[in-house]
């Protein structure tokens, strides 16, 4: 049979395979999956249709939690705050079942007072974030002079000249997958040859002098303080640099590592009525940086799953297996509640029909990215076929592991499905003070919604369980 | 003969009449323009092409100017540094003719040190720009409760409720024009209701939590600290005012108005061949606000002015009127270099030919903006019909002035010409941090100077000038 790759770049530059697969599903399967169009009918009419009961709830429910609490970073009492909040309004106020926190050690970082200023050429306040895990400066901070490079091949060229100065890398924006390695590792690199301090040009293809964090890590025992700063500024040290004018750079970072701290997964569940113990995880992460409001990033995503939960209870609708909802914490600084809740349950990997995760935007939905085996891909593609009144029907078949978090069981074989959504604009908010509520559309949100209620449904409901057996995994 | 009429929307909201002209141009003079294809073709050659001389200089001025000293604001002594240094580099550097600064009383307000805080229902830090002109607070400042209205109307149907208040407008953003109201008067509308402070969402249609400054004025006699904040911010009070939730504000602001200063219009001129005595005016104006870089407003539209000048010279183009490029002081606290030079320059105004300003971008350029008489309008679009080389042949005929300081001169008769160009995001950097160099492209700057000089060049040397008698002044 023909096959034929089309070969996307996606959020994360990942690339998506979309084919004519091989497969080719029963007819009785087919019949089976074509019969929830009924179910799909009745979730729009809950959730999208005008005068539908759901209508902007998912919106309205989010806009009221950020607003109260704002942005969440993983470690502080906000965070908790705001989980404790979430866990009574789930259990109390709609009244999901097994509502839970499940506890997990966690990072706990804090930005404190942080200040970069341009002395010369001439004076100019620059605009920075600083990443996530960085130490700080002293109360004086650093005043250095000033290399700018392009790429760490740029920086391995002009090594003999970064000792004591502070390095700006200007990397081009490529993609995020492809261009956060300088976010990442900048430090580090910049750090062994013995730079007093970096600041990168923030991972975003737009700006409005707007820095973005994120986060870093250190792979040598050398720490050296590191920010972000804004295209727009970094585009200016380096024409600075470009003419041979002189510069200098006083930065100050508050930056402080605490001791770890005790945080909490959000778990709600239906249970199955028939196969409890299997079970279609739908999940976002609850905690965001400490910037903007997390609306986007991922207080979108991680909406979507409960309100899922809480939609198809008021419709009655209870599949075969359960629907577990996990709002992960500490996503931010490398999926600290995932993996601590992977430890914990890690004797229902063998149960688990499937891991959901939206944390890739919540705009126009276009339909489901996923990783897994071809036979899988096929039963999600009929599934799709369903949700024309969602204007959602596209299937991207990655060759990579999608979301964040559910990376962990995809690596162990479990298939792993992301909402596909109109996020070419993702970046331009991500880790900003721009990541506000302003970015989420109630419309958007509301099929969001419905297409996240209608495959966790579908696919726990379904007589068949999604097939593993993908030929390609990363890692066991 | 048929007049079709199509009203397009531009920048300013203005009305553009695109119109199938009644007059009909002589075969002559038809030819006459038809015949300054080479000229266009010359400047192409020396602007665009690849490996043209002239080929990024306007973007590498402009860069270089704008890095060295950034924003320019009326009554600086950045400001008038950056004007010595223009003047010394047109006369010595480029040997353009009759370079001179021209003096002009202009306002002096600093920003100073400012804040906003919302304090209740939590701590958050607002994003601000305190706007020109506006007092400041004491030490203190001011730290009041909340009201938040989306218009005049709602104000003045809320008005009981604003003494003593912060009064937050979260008007919508319809246009530049219309919604630049709010801005401009929100202070002394709430000010007159006995309001202690004013903020207002910024006048801008996109955001990335970014504040845009601009001037405002009081038409009472008291006067409150007024200052713009984001969108984002602004719909999130709006949020917890709508859900009753008590809101305070605390603001300090550092704002002073000093006594006016002396600044300078920059002229420079190829002086006419035949009739040095009739004058081609073309223009941008020099300063900013203290914002940014001042690179987009208008530091695009100021030096494809004067680089215009010194491309025809360098091609030996001298027209047989003279074109005379003045890039105006003060602009943006409301045309006080314009004004000054209007008055020392009245009995100019006779042999004006026309006046032309680029005060509204200098993205991809699309022809010409032009506020006249019909009969000019033809002759204008005779010779956007030579601007194919730069795909840039559109006319847009306002019913209103075009440009900004020019408008002055339109006011009394004398035609106008504004660069069209894609100016679909001006409003997203304008007045804020984003206007800096990152926003130009050199690409299109280079089109932007040679669709600016091929005009200037054309009407200062056509047999004919532009026929004034205007239908429609707004006033004399």
């Amino acid at each position: 049979m023909f096959v034929k790759l089309v070969i996307f770049l996606s959020l994360y530059n990942v690339i998506f395979i979309s084919a004519k697969y091989t497969c080719k599903l029963t007819n009785s399967l087919k019949t089976e999956i074509q019969s929830y169009k009924d179910i799909v009918e009745r979730i729009k009419n809950a959730v999208v249709e005008k005068n539908a009961p759901f209508r902007n709830f998912t919106w309205n429910e989010l806009a009221m939690f950020v607003d109260k609490y704002g942005s969440r970073i993983a470690g502080s009492e906000n965070l908790e705050n705001s989980i404790d909040f979430l866990l009574d309004r789930l259990k109390n106020t709609y009244g999901i079942r097994n509502v839970h926190g499940e506890e997990a050690e966690v990072p706990h970082w804090i930005r404190g007072e942080e200040s970069a200023y341009l002395i010369k050429p001439r004076p100019l306040k620059l605009a920075i974030l600083g990443l996530g895990g960085s130490v700080g400066t002293d109360e004086q901070g650093i005043t250095a002079s000033v290399v700018v490079v392009k790429s760490f091949d740029e920086l391995r060229n002009t090594s003999d000249k970064v000792r004591g100065k502070i390095v700006v890398f200007n990397e081009k924006y490529v993609s995020y997958g492809e261009t956060v390695q300088y976010r990442s590792n900048g430090a580090s690199e910049a750090g062994k040859l013995g730079a007093a301090a970096v600041l990168i040009r923030s991972i975003a293809p737009f700006s409005i002098s707007s820095p973005h964090t994120g986060a870093q890590s250190y792979s040598g025992p050398r720490k050296i303080p590191t920010a972000c700063i804004s295209i727009e500024d970094a585009q200016l040290l380096q024409r600075f640099y470009d003419r041979g004018i002189p510069m200098q750079i006083q930065l100050k970072m508050g930056a402080r590592q605490l001791p770890t701290a005790i945080s909490r997964n959000i778990v709600s569940e239906i249970p199955g009525s028939e196969k409890p113990d299997e079970i279609v995880l739908v999940s976002g992460h609850i905690d965001s940086w400490d910037v903007g409001q997390g609306a986007m990033d991922d207080g979108g995503g991680a909406f979507i799953s409960w309100t899922s939960l809480h939609i198809l209870d008021q419709l009655n609708l209870q599949p075969k297996r359960t629907i577990r909802s996990v709002l992960w914490t500490a996503e931010e600084e490398g999926y600290w509640g995932a993996r601590s809740y992977l430890k914990n349950h890690l004797n229902e990997i063998k149960n688990l029909t499937v891991v959901m995760e939206s944390d890739e935007g919540t705009f126009t939905p276009t339909g489901l990215e996923f990783y897994g085996s071809e036979k899988a891909a096929c039963i999600l593609e009929e599934i799709l076929n369903l949700f024309g009144p969602f204007n959602a029907t596209l299937l991207q078949h990655s060759s990579y592991p999608v979301g964040s978090d559910i990376g962990l069981w995809q690596d162990k074989g479990v298939p792993g499905v992301s909402l596909g959504n109109k996020n070419g604009r993702y970046f331009w908010y991500h880790h900003s003070e721009g990541d506000m509520m302003t970015v989420e559309n109630p419309a958007d949100l509301d099929l969001c919604t419905a297409v996240w209620a209608s495959t966790a449904y579908i696919l726990a409901d379904l007589s068949v369980t999604l097939p593993r057996n993908i030929q390609r995994f990363p890692s066991q």
